[in-house]
């Protein structure tokens, strides 16, 4: 069931609270944009002071949650960890969309927002959730890296968020012109954007090695 | 001078505040994530229930300023209208880095992240202000697409950010390896991405006119 802030208000139309529909967009993902709110001072000395701050953060999804991961001694983690309320979101551009009007111009694009608090992951699960982001990553490839040595782990805590407040906004297709500009002797359409992924490049030390099996997909 | 928020305490060695470095961040950008404190009720009856709120925005600088539009109705619009604080961030993902260890592994990027409060342009520079948005999008269509009248100018707020107070992060080149790993048997190096642009999507009306000159230089 819907939460009320997490019911998207503009152009609802292109609203979709589908989890499939947020998964697909969460897995393209690399980066989310995780905010919540901090002080000058820390306790706060004055709620009015309460000020956002909006990070970039890798992100992977496992399941019905996305994860972040983080120094320990970090700003973001300590806020978090202690249970701070966040807004995590998700954009991808798709492309611009050139109306016969400049008030009609838009973007395609597929956004999710996710509403909630972060849960550290406890030790015992810590691992496995590393894992599942070695392979969103590059699958395949924490079979052949050096895993996490138990310091490394001590060090890094990772966070989980559930994605029951997530909505998910989409704007596909071509320019909406409203009726009176449909006649205007003007191009109108799509210019199309995606990520594109160039070949590998490896450092000096293993530049004339083959390409192991786990990238020969990325780039080509 | 940093403030104390805008100073970047995480791996502050790819810190920037070049103000050059920040302009070409958010030049190369088409959107922002903009987060604002929100409350479930209005005007607020408990500051503890505050929660943040991000959301995706087309934005576009002018000198030293980022600006966004908006609908005068959203709610966006009317909590940043009314001088809310801001953090403004915008990510270039540029590769992903894989080093010999999975702790070591990490990614390339360029971001920006702006605090401060939204101010609303007067109306008499609005229009001015929306000429340079189309032209950030499509150098040379605001000359062919037909203008905003006055009802489309009066319904759209368009809000500009000072950029004073912003900080950009940068990391490039490859992995950083512990230096007990570097004789792994293990690949190293970057997988790198960008932002691709494709051949312009014509709509139907238009798809046998030539492409018009403004357009010829994006996805070839």
């Amino acid at each position: 069931m819907n939460t009320p802030r997490h019911t998207v208000r503009r152009a609802a139309e292109r609203a979709d609270y589908d989890p499939a529909t947020v998964h697909a967009i969460v897995d393209d993902a690399w980066l989310c944009h995780v905010a919540f709110i901090d002080h000058p001072s820390d306790p706060p000395t004055d709620q009015d002071d309460a000020f956002p701050v909006s990070i970039p953060m890798a992100c992977w999804r496992v399941d019905d949650r996305i994860y972040i991961h983080g120094s320990n001694g970090s700003r973001l983690v300590k806020r978090l960890a202690g249970g701070a309320p966040v807004c995590l979101s998700i954009t991808h551009l798709d492309g611009l969309v050139l109306a016969r009007s400049a008030y009609s111009h838009s973007m395609n694009y597929r956004s999710v927002v996710v509403f909630g608090r972060f849960e550290v992951v406890p030790d015992a699960d810590k691992a496995s959730i590393l894992d599942a982001f070695m392979d969103h990553i590059a699958p395949g490839r924490r079979q052949v890296a050096r895993p996490a040595d138990v310091n490394e782990l001590k060090s890094t805590t990772v966070l989980g968020l559930s994605l029951r407040e997530a909505s998910a906004k989409v704007r596909t297709g071509g320019p909406k012109d409203k009726e009176d500009d449909l006649n205007l002797p003007v191009w109108a359409g799509v210019l199309p954007m995606r990520e594109q992924h160039l070949p590998p490049l490896a450092e000096a030390a293993c530049a004339s090695w083959p390409l192991p099996d786990h990238l020969t997909g990325w780039g080509h």
